[in-house]
């Protein structure tokens, strides 16, 4: 690691704004498909974390830890880019998503829709959850 | 409105999960490009709205009150798919966005990006703000 890279990593912790809980949402894109894979948090340790790896390491709410995505279920995502909004206060993550995001073995989390009136689920686990988590 | 659609939009709303505040973050893709436009947030009541007018309706929370993308500005957000998360945590709002989506003029938000070493402006604005907000 360069003294540079410390630096500008530093700098895009910085100029991030995180809420009364230390966080901020980021929301993982496929970098070639632009297709919506999920939404997390971070703070500011996975975002360095994440700028230093090249690995997407989110903050878990639920288990109130470092959550290096893909540590159990091998679906990693490699960061491609690094984005953040107008207002600095919303992350977006060019990823290059392995296998599936969504921990029902969906592609992306956003399967549910209201389409034809009705409530539809409207994709299919390509993976069995027991083969991601051993359960 | 019919009594079914009525009954649709209630289902929805009471489908979701609200933080401690009564808000869902929600983000907003161009249905036809998965272009990422921005991240606001939604309560019930701007849930229940959206799904009724076909418009996109956030809540501020600056101003604290409903936010009706492009009441000032003009550019609107036509809904054309609700979908929501595995967690129900977040919603995923296909639109087909009027004009630019970023109070910059930019088309959407996401316009800060780490690249070549440095922190970069990757868009220019579309529009010019004085002409969106009258100022």
């Amino acid at each position: 690691m360069q003294v540079m890279e410390i630096m500008m990593t530093d700098d895009v912790v910085n100029a991030l704004k995180y809420d009364a809980n230390g966080l901020i949402p980021a929301i993982a894109q496929q970098y070639d498909t632009n297709e919506v894979l999920m939404m997390a948090w971070m703070n500011r340790q996975s975002v360095a974390e994440t700028l230093r790896s090249g690995r997407v390491c989110y903050w878990s709410r639920s288990r109130s830890k470092l959550w290096r995505k893909g540590e159990t279920s091998g679906q990693i995502q490699q960061l491609k880019e690094f984005r953040w909004d107008c207002d600095a206060d919303t992350v977006l993550l060019l990823v290059d998503q392995k296998g599936v995001a969504c921990h029902t073995g969906r592609r992306n989390c956003f399967f549910n829709a209201l389409r034809d009136g009705g409530i539809s689920t409207i994709a299919d686990p390509e993976v069995d959850p027991k083969d991601l988590y051993g359960e």
